[in-house]
């Protein structure tokens, strides 16, 4: 069997993954800012590491995944210079800034369980690891990478650029950055514009604020995901992940506070999810061209003819790699849609197989399943291992004619295959692929179609075409597909 | 119209309620320690507090509902002398106590929104709050109240209760609970038995652990509450709330803390959900006579003959007042499912009212709205209210042979008053209220029933019994209810 591999950011190439502790991976995603909705590229960048997550966890890797919430607020541009955003917002809704964060907390989640991803094992927030950021200021002023300013902390990346490759991550060099910003014209505390803030002093307007060895203050923005990520996972860990957007400044600063305070450049691999366009353009709120979670659940959106289902969502974002750019369309999701149709009715069809044929088929299912992991031991390359996914929707649809194909046991293992790969690793909802209602609504319906379909039966057989075509389009209106098979007709409802 | 009046638990007394701010609220509700399941008592008591925000909030004011997640671990007796509950758990399972956190959080989530629950405002957590903690361990020293012994911090109730009604909340006095405890022998820092812990120091095997001014610690467990309610309701707030079984001695420590800190005691009304029983017997898992929410829900339970809707059974919750003991059996969840139905059927039909009659009717929806209001001004006393929304429901009834009893107007207001009351107030789901379906199997479900309602009306017009009482067996075997009316018939599913 192949080994997994996985693309480092860092190195920018292909590596093969060793884990630090045999059986276990640690892996750190830098989660959503909780002062509004969370966007669409968010949800592909966590619905990328939720594979990641649920790929290792199949593989039988026990994986603490730790994904954190950035509630204490990060200023407004990478100057470090504009005003707290979560504050901000506050003041103008006259709200206590942990009600902001709570109501987008909460909508987060809602979002989180609506694609069926997976909690991650810890959540850690900025504002419940004050007491761990201010350790980590210390240790990097105690270390000389980090001076206090006037009740400000800021790390110091000149002289720490001179003993390490700061920028290497996001392949930039230090002359680049220097030229690329302005003058600090006494304006700032900082030696250099290139430094970033550890601890920004409060001023009196600022709300979020607690007490520290510089005053009352806040932590830097980049400050958290180094002090959490050592916390929970240890000062060298496997694997950390983010949107590509966060590569600069955001994961440089975090290497570079690592390595100041520990010694140790935390995670071995950095992964980063490509970005999303809308019909081949930036996704953008001023122009329009955006467009929500909810909304692509819902239809309500001027971009869609209708809502999707989160399922056939998650099919059309994991028919792409997550380091290719997806660009979202009405006609891209309505194919997706047509594939995950095909593919669970291929599904329904192999639970409904009765025995028969012979124990092997010609369909060689554990080739097939070997080529299944070494799509996802290629970097998580899901498109590909969907595309198998489809090859043995051609061998299920054969085999309903002449069952040699796949034989009794071929089926009984596909079908083991199948299910893990769809519901287990790539997510999709079972309930969504075998019918749209559930309990008591689909036993009522159930009921009634049985009525309507022996109805319709007598009409035929009768030859009373009026009343059965009748039938058929009342049911059409009301979304409901009948499809005649020798053993009777069974119904579908159309998502 | 009525004043609101609640029960302060602390003056043991009716008191009409006064915002400390007009047209605000603060309410602070003690939530779940998060290292093992929430009860079924849990759960009444959240849903008791969902009540008073909800019923704060019909009533126009702007409330900041904050209920804590207890996640530092606490002590296991009251004694402070057992291990930390997180902690021992995270060692057998060989976890980070963090994951335990967070699979109990997650847990807790979706229990409180099965039923429907309304987050609240803030969901501070204690390990989020160890700076300001800290600050208020140091301030209780400064003021005299607590003292160090060996790296623990405790808080002294010989001192203070010279000066201060210690006990008064739980009605005991200083010498009955002297004279309740063991003698130290040496083994305890503590100069009393009665003193608690605000800060402890943390052995070398203890997991969870912050740097404090006294070494390694964490926080004793009354100590959050008191921190985090002043810091987002303020020193003096309207109203605290928890469980019965916190009066003492988390609460009486909380009063203490408070007093001790700030001079002022916190909440100016204290307020205690009553207990739950099961079959007239209190409720254990040595014994068995235990229920899980997610059980009453399935009815997977040697107690319940079914599952009961979570809308079922807040309306069986609300239908004892919060303040009395709840006794749960399988025959009282049916009475009240029955109840249920009738209260939904009535809206049902009111909702289909045709406009008719005079524009006002004989029943009076004024006065009538007025007793509601009443009720829940009287310390929100839902079983009343829930008896008010009865006599409505005969007057439905009786507006149905005869359109003058409600009239047009008075059929429009009484329709929005009861959805008012049954989904803002009561926190029924709407849905659940409806039907069981919804979106596309409901659509689905309606234009089967079409056929079907169709071929058994022409069945009777032909006077073919045989098939129409076949109909009507065949869909009673689904769940469906026919009812057969004037302008034709209706279906309903039995949930």
């Amino acid at each position: 069997m192949s080994q997994l591999h996985i693309f480092d950011s860092h190195q920018g190439s292909l590596q093969p993954f060793r884990p630090v502790q045999e059986g276990h991976v640690g892996l750190y995603v830098c989660g959503p800012t909780v002062y509004s909705n969370v966007h669409l590229g968010n949800v592909r960048t966590f619905l990328s590491f939720d594979l990641v997550f649920r790929y290792l966890q199949y593989q039988g890797y026990k994986v603490r995944y730790v994904r954190n919430i950035t509630d204490a607020g990060h200023l407004v541009d990478d100057a470090d210079e504009g005003e707290d955003k979560v504050g901000a917002r506050a003041k103008v809704e006259k709200l206590e800034p942990m009600e902001i964060v709570q109501r987008y907390t909460v909508d987060f989640h809602n979002v989180m369980r609506a694609f069926n991803t997976l909690p991650p094992s810890i959540e850690p927030t900025a504002t419940g690891h004050i007491v761990e950021q201010i350790a980590m200021t210390q240790q990097l002023i105690a270390n000389g990478w980090a001076y206090e300013a006037n009740g400000s902390v800021y790390f110091d990346v000149e002289t720490y650029s001179q003993t390490h490759p700061y920028g290497e991550l996001s392949g930039r060099n230090i002359d680049e950055m220097r030229s690329g910003t302005r003058d600090l014209d006494g304006q700032s505390d900082k030696r250099s514009p290139l430094d970033f803030a550890l601890w920004k002093k409060a001023s009196d307007a600022h709300i979020m604020r607690w007490a520290s060895p510089w005053g009352d203050g806040f932590p830097g923005w980049h400050l958290e995901c180094s002090a959490m990520s050592t916390k929970y996972l240890g000062e060298t860990f496997d694997i950390h992940g983010g949107g590509m957007d966060l590569k600069f400044p955001h994961h440089e600063c975090e290497i570079a506070q690592n390595k100041g305070a520990t010694g140790c450049g935390g995670a071995n691999v950095w992964m980063h999810a490509n970005m999303l366009t809308l019909n081949g353009k930036r996704m953008s709120k001023s122009t329009g061209n955006t467009l929500l979670p909810g909304e692509l659940l819902s239809g309500d959106s001027p971009h869609l003819t209708k809502g999707y289902s989160a399922s056939v969502a998650r099919f059309f974002i994991h028919q792409a790699h997550y380091r290719s750019v997806l660009d979202f369309s009405d006609e891209a999701l309505q194919a997706a849609e047509k594939g995950y149709q095909r593919l669970t009715h291929a599904l329904q069809t192999l639970e409904k197989r009765v025995g028969g044929g012979p124990a092997k088929g010609t369909f060689d299912v554990d080739a097939w399943q070997e080529r299944c992991l070494d799509a996802m031991n290629n970097d998580f390359n899901s498109p590909i291992l969907i595309a198998h996914l489809f090859d043995a929707v051609k061998a299920i649809q054969a085999d309903q004619n002449d069952n040699s194909h796949l034989g009794q046991e071929g089926a009984a293992a596909l079908l083991g295959h199948m299910r893990a790969w769809m519901f287990e690793v790539l997510g999709l909802h079972p309930e969504s692929a075998n019918s749209t209602g559930s309990g008591s609504s689909q036993k009522a319906l159930d009921a009634a179609m049985h009525i309507v379909l022996d109805a319709r039966r007598k009409a035929r057989e009768q030859k009373d075409w009026a009343t059965s075509d009748a039938i058929r389009d009342q049911l059409a209106a009301g979304g409901i597909q009948v499809k005649d098979g020798p053993d009777g007709s069974t119904y579908s409802i159309q998502e």
